[in-house]
């Protein structure tokens, strides 16, 4: 399903600016927000995110337009969803400079989603792309994941589930499209900024809960002993919610104490996503 | 002027599947093109290069097709103008991950371009944003230049020209869309690849060049001293074809006699030019 200026249709396909640089350059943003029961999962969050990296980047960026592409689209879905919502800096001339008045285009796709997808252990490898620290866009959410979708493919083809990518600065950054945590007794520690990772709306929301589960959240750079070496580690993005880390190249990674924690974590989740939501999609699962 | 399915129009506007992986995640490459009487300059390098992206991406990429769009819109402007020819992996599902079978979009759009943009001196400004070496994405034109677009708007409003990037690696890179070159004696150097860079048509053209003005090429790291310090420095690329580094962060650079041999390397290169697309169009500036 596509949301274009108002107007939501099940084909893709619709007029287009070819001279759009969303498509020539990549000057964009978006957000990826799961959709139960017709309601956006920490839609604040990813509003807020939007705009601070609009903002960031000098991008006029319309909340009321965002919030109507979101919200018609998640109210056109009657089973579980993700809703894409990318705002680019719209048409402009030849050239990389932005026009001085940017027109932004605004749309949003949504795809089924199921709940199977979270909640998943997953494998990873480490892989030789890292994560440029230096750059504003390792912290935005921005079009340009072409390092993201090599990584993801280098990893697969090697066996793995995905990529563990570090940071130009030699820490421990994410995987391909999700926050990285670790648990070690009872700290839980996820990257900072600084160390190249998106500010992810998953990343917070299992920050604040991990209080309710007797851990104290910290933001750490971590080096890669570390993610080996703890108790447990995990995953965060909007559409897995929490991925369990079994093993990095091969090798397993947890202990049955860590382990327990993280499915503490989960299953505070899952009634975080209920409450909100108004169903519990995930009761079949045994956390 | 947009070239899609094999018509050309002034439109740029035209149907698109917003489910292409182009603009959701900079997926795709391009190549950009100067056209001087209806002859692409340095045709059969950009086609290569791009050949050479795509397979690297492991995206197809049709030659023919892409040469079609080139060939019909360079032969479609009667002025000189700039071709840029887009190919992107084509729409996918959700995610990161290529759909098994891609079907790329091609499509090519043209802007005038103007004589005086070539040659035309320019001052840069050290970006805090680096070059990532780690990534294919250094190597490659890809979609992904948001990067470029905010160092360079970050060196224009501090009142240089362009930005001047380094690579994580800590060597000199490029400008924001241009490769960089240094004369010291009769030594030519530019940065080797690992370093980050794009491999420049220009660049190959300039190296090239050299020996036919007394220089000796050579692909070396580059310290930012070595460029403050050069006998001369320079950027090139397919639009503003050879740029002389007049000053970076507000200190000149060069000599006379390195600005001499940049005066001959653009001689050569405004014959290349003429000798290639039958027209001299560089006949009124003093070199």
């Amino acid at each position: 399903m596509l949301w274009l200026d108002g107007r939501i249709s099940d084909d893709t396909r619709a007029p287009f600016d070819f001279a759009d640089r969303g498509l020539l350059l990549a000057d964009g943003l978006f957000e990826t927000i799961l959709v139960i029961g017709g309601t956006p999962f920490l839609l604040d969050a990813h509003l807020e995110r939007l705009a601070r990296g609009a903002e960031s980047i000098g991008m006029p960026c319309d909340r009321d337009v965002v919030l109507s592409a979101v919200r018609d689209l998640a109210g056109a879905q009657a089973e579980p969803a993700v809703v894409r919502v990318t705002v680019t800096r719209g048409a402009g001339p030849r050239g990389l400079r932005p026009p001085a008045a940017a027109n932004p285009t605004v749309f949003a796709t949504s795809a089924p989603w199921s709940p199977a997808l979270a909640f998943k252990p997953q494998t990873l490898a480490v892989s030789a792309i890292r994560r440029n620290a230096s750059s504003p866009l390792s912290r935005l959410k921005s079009l340009s994941y072409l390092d993201n979708v090599l990584a993801l493919e280098d990893a697969t083809r090697g066996g793995a589930d995905d990529a563990l990518l570090l940071s130009t600065n030699g820490n421990v950054a994410c995987t391909s499209a999700a926050n990285l945590f670790v648990v070690q007794g009872d700290r839980l520690s996820t990257p900072p900024l600084s160390d190249g990772v998106l500010a992810g709306t998953m990343r917070a929301c299992v920050l604040a809960l991990a209080p309710d589960v007797g851990l104290n959240a910290e933001k750490k750079s971590l080096s890669l002993d570390d993610v080996r070496k703890a108790d447990a580690a995990f995953s965060t993005n909007s559409v897995r919610l929490v991925s369990p880390i079994a093993a990095i190249d091969g090798e397993s990674v947890g202990t049955a104490s860590g382990e327990r924690l993280v499915a503490l974590l989960m299953e505070g989740l899952r009634a975080r996503v209920r409450d909100a939501c108004g169903v519990d999609l995930f009761s079949p699962l045994s956390l």
